[in-house]
């Protein structure tokens, strides 16, 4: 990961650098509701190849944003305890997305959110 | 401004796509303080150029995030309807990146923010 820079204009502008890019934050939203698995996160976002979904947990870990627990063969990946302290803005962000899809004429994928739900219903 | 997919895997990941890219959101939070002209934004946002500017203001306007009022010798930018209910959203940004900057051993330049704050304080 490239080095963060070490001054910036506004604090909005350094959590953007942080989170920058959306798949960051995509995944940060997917382990606020508890920690996944590769795969699990694999087939939640759909759109990553396996190539940037490996960079961008790599890039979150070196952030100290999420950690990795468990040994390579059962692994998951979890909010850290920095990474917990983005919750309200993950939430924020998830909010203004709900409230706003239907009014832009946009869909959101229910399956696998749905997914994720029952996964963790049945727990 | 390319056109909006019209489904996403999970509502972050659509907020994110109406706010993609850095500064589209930092203008946002500077429009959260108040109205302001192209010039102010321009001193206040000074790693951006002219076309980046223009091009991202555009954008907002085309989202229906922000509107231009004034005559266009003095037009300010002012967040619309739509893009007050950002507001949370922004300020949790704010926050977050206020709270953790020291933490990063990052610099927030005070000096663009002192700017704003005194201008307004002045009206």
């Amino acid at each position: 990961m490239k080095s963060l820079p070490r001054a910036f204009g506004c604090p909005v502008e350094f959590s953007l650098e942080l989170l920058g890019g959306k798949w960051k934050t995509v995944i940060l939203a997917r382990l606020k509701e508890g920690p996944l698995r590769y795969g699990e996160l694999r087939r939640l976002i759909p759109q990553l190849s396996d190539k940037v979904l490996t960079e961008r947990l790599d890039d979150l870990q070196s952030l100290g944003l999420i950690v990795r627990e468990g040994d390579k063969r059962v692994s998951a990946y979890r909010l850290s305890a920095r990474g917990e302290t983005l919750r309200p803005l993950l939430q924020a962000l998830y909010d203004w997305g709900q409230e706003h899809a239907r009014e832009l004429d946009v869909l959101i994928n229910a399956r696998s959110s749905v997914g994720q739900v029952s996964r963790r219903a049945g727990r």
